[in-house]
């Protein structure tokens, strides 16, 4: 079987963010990979990968960037699958430049934008599950448990005062 | 056949924005159902909504709110559907209310955060396309024609100097 | 004698700020309870937790969130009485995303938004009581004190050169 | 009767903002007066006014301002009455100044801050009614009249495609 | 001889900033007094406080506070005397808030704003000498002094590579 | 007699935002002098001018400029008079450029930063006349006229409503 | 000769803001050429025209972009020409996407990025005779006689009160 | 041989930022100069200095300033040589102050502006290698080198999960 998901970084350094969305994924045990790209510094790799996509059955693309974050719309340029976003939290700016860099794409090439840091990776981790789910009724109903889990540990917390 | 797409709007003024994801739908002859419903003045009609749609084969959401903007937030938190967000302009803040409110979402209940006014619309249209294409040839073949027709419609454009 | 005062908080780490609104109604001996509810991850038990509030006599909420801050909006929508939102601060944007979610509510509900983070908790404190103040004498004379002690260790304070 | 509800605008021209809040209190039928009075430039006036307010059985101030907007914490600076903030939109920074000067203020004095411009202000008209309704039941029942006629109007809503 | 020159601070914890206008005003031998007097905590000392002002022969106020900063403004609106605004760094917003609510007056009621934080302090002082330099010779001599000084400082400077 | 007040604006599009200066200090029967001087497109001339200034008895200079606005400061880092700052407001992003070019100044060489735009150019007016006003009584006898016909001007005021 | 500089513009609409660079280079009589292409658009027909660009002998790219304006530093991912980017003003944001997403570009692939809108656009053109005046006197000489226009045009106008 | 660049910086603090760029001008082998030079502190060393420059053979100048950043701008009205700005990140506003300063520069007289920080210090050096690379074939070749070991450090990185 193919891999469902690929996440692409701009960056070694952003693997601590994207861990939230690696972690998510081994949980519900579904085929992803994971490559360092970056649309800046290695541009020509970048293309050459998403384009081989399709073959490999990649449904679902996950970026990560910060800064003038072009990696999540560059992949868009080159695929009709969805592509989902994550605005890594820079020095200076903190992350606006990178939120506004992934989620201002003009009209016709879409990125769906996460929030920035480490919500937002485990959110696009939760929203490629969410695409897959559409058609795969077992992550449907992980996903079910999963919000469960989430307003149990909700309920169950006690207020130390 | 069911309807593939709900598109929610907070008020009857975001329509003029909006009609950019109606126009696209359309134009792939994609079903979709429309309603205006707001997460702050009709919550339980809202909910209610969310909740019938699995039965009504509804795959996507597409959610549109300005300020405060809680309506895709509130829909994602009643559905394990994905929930594609448009940010609305707003008269004083220009959007980035309306960004930072769909945008920002906490861990566990993603929402797939599209650019302020009607690039968003359009693409919220053209990301709700990519998702049904992972699993429907027809959309995925017309999104390849409409990709083509934009890089052809920029090729052909003669600059007047 | 019923409960005056609800404080719901969006996570159980919101408590350290919340803490500054706790302290002070206990420091006033006014009736609270306090919950951990959300307006994403558990949004049925909100809206229950809302509505059985008029027969407990709850009179004023306060509600603290961070980043796409639904939770106050989400509470007013679902209720008459008056609701007072506290922005939690973010990693990244530092409150201004919690701040314009709460404050930038439609015409129709209203949120009372304090400043971002333990300003903002103490005085959503002293806000609710200011509302009770207005018909309970014993509570405005209280708050009287209270801002006396606060004039009175103004001018009491040296400055050390 | 006394006046429940008095207005502060610091000056005439944020009238055709605070009319939203004039307009929603006529048709509630509550008595309040309204007064154009400045922090900056009629600051003696401002104070006399509003030492004055419980005589006249006030019960809320609703505060109107632009830029460095210290009306609405100047007036809470002297009284324990619950103090409501419109922040005006203005010319450069679209509010963005009026809104950050009347939400940030310190601990022990808080402003209810509402959303910039006409949204804001309705809302100001909304909560000082929801305070006053917290004891009176015809205003509250009226409250409730209002909420549901703004749920029958968006469902009477049709989408014109 | 009166004092020249009157320090109000909004709070205690703003002395660690404005100690750097302190110095200044010590190394040149000004007459100069300090109070710790807030606009929301404290509002009728500080109208007293500033309108004994003129009896004691001061000729400039230097205001710090952060947050809803109203100080100086409220110094301004109960004097003819020059008003120099020092915004306070906040933990939130960075004093992005603080500068705002300082440096926006409104036409007729001017504020001297500085930068944010130590610089904004020091600079304060400096501006204040500047005016009292105008009439008065010593100062301004002492003035070129501390110019001559700041380039010969940059001039020794050797850069350590 | 010598001008008190020069006034130093980037271009001549400054004119009608600079004009509320003028139209002041008109009416105040001050001596001024109006110079167009860039300090990126003419700035030997405008050092040139700023050394002739103590020459001409010019006591107070106000400088109007916008977006990379270094004209006040430039005049600062030549002079030891009290230099005026009027951020000029931009097409794009409302004279915020403006107003962090022209208050953020570093630590030694001050420039007194008034409000973006037309209440700036006027209160850069007012507060160049509080500092003239300091050992000029007929001055300070007309501010404390000026002052008394806004107060006026307020209570005049009746609200049409 | 070749042309030295190429102007890529992301879209047709940007030629009016663009128009600014164009007409400067035309008075500089220095060739160079335009096209519109898109980094998110036609991105393969952007790459192949960014890799013929040294044998055709341009030696500068100028790239006009707004939103998530990735087309600048794309060019810069493919050249080792010096690229120059124009933030185009954007409806909403006002360019601070553009601006952000042109400037914060990761370290090795530098971008010169320029003011937003108009002023950007002409100065692009600027840079890019600077960039070639080093080693060309004529348009050296050029830049001077510009400049000196520049300035005299600020000495010759009179200010009209 | 001449300097082929000119580095200046505002103040001593910032070399630790700076040092990314002299590094890199170190491995290229290229010949560069380095002065502490203030806009605001020492105006006149910094114009004689810049007017120096032609006769040293500096082809290109970099710079580097915070906050009220006129520094960039400053040398650019004194040269027609290329000047690349780096805005130094600062306390408050994060360098969103310095960057404003340095890259909203008016027509006529540009400045290229690079990222907030050690990104932006080490893509000026890149730059201005960039510009001294379309006539100095050694260091285009050198450009090259160093953009193939960017890309294949990024290949040979091994994620850790």
């Amino acid at each position: 079987m193919g891999k469902a998901i690929s996440i692409i970084m701009g960056s070694q350094s952003d693997l601590k963010i994207v861990k939230e969305a690696i972690d998510l994924l081994k949980e519900f045990k579904v085929n992803f990979e994971i490559e360092i790209l970056s649309a800046h510094r290695s541009p020509k790799e970048l293309v050459e990968y998403v384009q081989r996509a399709p073959k490999k059955e990649i449904k679902v693309f996950i970026a990560a960037a910060g800064g003038a974050a072009a990696l999540a719309g560059v992949i868009a340029s080159h695929t009709r699958l969805p592509v989902i976003g994550i605005p890594i939290e820079t020095k200076s700016l903190k992350g606006l430049d990178s939120l506004l860099s992934t989620v201002q794409m003009p009209a016709g090439i879409p990125v769906a934008c996460m929030a920035i840091g480490k919500a937002g990776a485990r959110n696009a981790a939760v929203f490629a599950l969410e695409i897959l789910g559409i058609s795969n009724k077992s992550i449907s109903s992980k996903l079910c448990k999963y919000r469960n889990r989430m307003r149990a540990n909700i309920k169950r917390t006690k207020i130390k005062l």
